[in-house]
């Protein structure tokens, strides 16, 4: 196991805790308790490259300017893909210096860099037809049709609480940093596709165009996983396993899992769709696609006791 | 001159044009004329790496957020360099995309990548004491002192116009990513040090600190061109070349200048703090450093030729 190279995509909890105030401050303090807990993978020996996710950081991103812009004519709000970007950047500055201090303090030296991403998505894609994504701010319904018509934004009615904008989430297809990724694979930490990654569809010049849209990180993670042949892709989540009847008084945790038995408790429902669902999805697809490897999800606590199977929900194809 | 490497100082004026919106996406349209550019500098076989400024950039950022916190309590505005790393996925990720972009136009495929870039700076730097750089919002004295008290900020009289914070501009000492940047730096090029690097100092146990400062992006630019020993040191500028009594009726445009006519110039005051002066200092630096180099200043239109000594001011060591 000395030297196997492990993609991990980091979930939410990862960032930001319950009851922690929504600040950089707090979150750094939070991304430092979890580099602890990489920088323990990376000493037992695993490489590794991180995907984090960004929900509630570019919803605080989009709502902070498009509350400004309301006040302050001079401040317009910037398109989601930029919003995207500098959410690469917010979080990949605070895991790239937490993570290098951490694995400084176990006297090791492995660099740990942060690569802006961007991941190319299908312009006909049909989530950009329903998008399903909401994000930033709740509109009254008058000011959402206004919003709509002047910026040519998807609004609906969320839940009664308002109305907000929504965003497609189309699947990843191609990363366009990959090169740079691989020239860095085996010497350093790499931070990226953030928040999924950026994403841009193609022209037919075969130029890039950002778009409004959200891709999943657990699905960007895999494609890397994918790209890569990396020996595991490693989904941490809230919970140390994955449960059938989740939440009920059945409820049954998961140590091993193949990939048929995955199938089938997903047509049975088991899996709340953006929640567990994605990271199911995502594990299935890279254990289909490499039928020796593994993937693992768990959760940050357990994640290096998982690697060694001692934790966590393994899945593998037979 | 086939295949040498350029690190090139990109100055406000590649990314932001006067009577252009404060938008992203009017940003967008300069950076791709500024791409264009670059490109043709690759296209004549030089290498290069790029530095960006992001001073009326994290201006925005900083505003957006101190004004979007004042109306609602669960936008808390970030920390300064938090600011930063936003700006340099912000910018990064638009000539990330479009130079990209412009070199595939000229039947090349060279990676363009970002590199989120720290960069140490000395605690006990003098300009912490006495902090000159003015950023973000106006405030009223009543205000400002406020803001003082509860944040810790410096804020002092901006020439009449209101109160500001103002942060240090410390010396740039080393890049922290410099591995990184070093493992792609023969066949990529990257984007670091984006508006003088993320500044951070560094703690006795060796850990690193985001600091409210704002490093100038000429001098990391002269870091990053020492550190990798390139061939020349190219800043651009709004104007063709330095001039001695710029803006008199004498004023004089320099071809060539020897580190010794360099120096003298300076001790004369002929170059604005702020605006020409880091440029020359720069380019100095470097000259001195390496004898036999030499360093450009020239605007982004007159870049190719001046490589190869046609326009621009070069600095030469005799």
């Amino acid at each position: 196991m000395g030297f196997s190279k492990v993609v991990i995509a980091l979930g939410g909890n990862a960032l930001q805790e319950a009851n922690t105030p929504p600040t950089a401050e707090a979150q750094l303090g939070v991304v430092r308790r979890t580099c602890e807990r990489l920088a323990d993978i990376n000493f037992k020996g695993y490489e590794m490259a991180i995907v984090h996710g960004n929900g509630p950081q570019i919803g605080r991103i989009v709502l902070s300017q498009e509350t400004a812009a309301q006040i302050e004519e001079g401040l317009p709000a910037m398109p989601f893909d930029v919003c995207g970007s500098m959410s690469q950047g917010y979080i990949g500055y605070q895991i790239q210096q937490c993570l290098r201090d951490a694995i400084r303090n176990r006297n090791r030296n492995v660099p740990v860099v942060t690569i802006l991403t961007q991941v190319v998505v299908d312009k006909n894609d049909e989530s950009f037809r329903e998008p399903t994504k909401p994000i930033g701010p709740f509109f009254t319904e008058k000011e959402a049709k206004r919003v709509a018509r002047e910026r040519g934004y998807v609004m609906k009615e969320d839940a009664g609480r308002g109305w907000r904008r929504y965003v497609a989430s189309p699947t990843p297809l191609r990363i366009v940093e990959l090169d740079s990724i691989k020239r860095l694979w085996d010497s350093t930490i790499v931070i990226t596709a953030g928040g999924g990654g950026i994403p841009v569809t193609e022209n037919m010049d075969g130029s890039l165009t950002g778009a409004a849209a959200v891709i999943d990180k657990d699905l960007a993670a895999e494609l890397l996983a994918e790209e890569m042949e990396t020996d595991c892709l490693l989904i941490l989540t809230g919970v140390d396993r994955i449960f059938l009847n989740y939440g009920k008084p059945d409820q049954k945790s998961l140590e091993r899992v193949t990939v048929a038995e995955a199938i089938e408790y997903v047509s049975e429902g088991h899996f709340a769709p953006g929640s567990m669902l994605p990271k199911v999805m995502a594990a299935i697809k890279f254990v289909r696609r490499f039928p020796g490897k593994k993937a693992v999800i768990t959760s940050l606590d357990k994640a290096a006791d998982a690697l060694e199977g001692h934790a966590g929900t393994v899945m593998t194809m037979a």
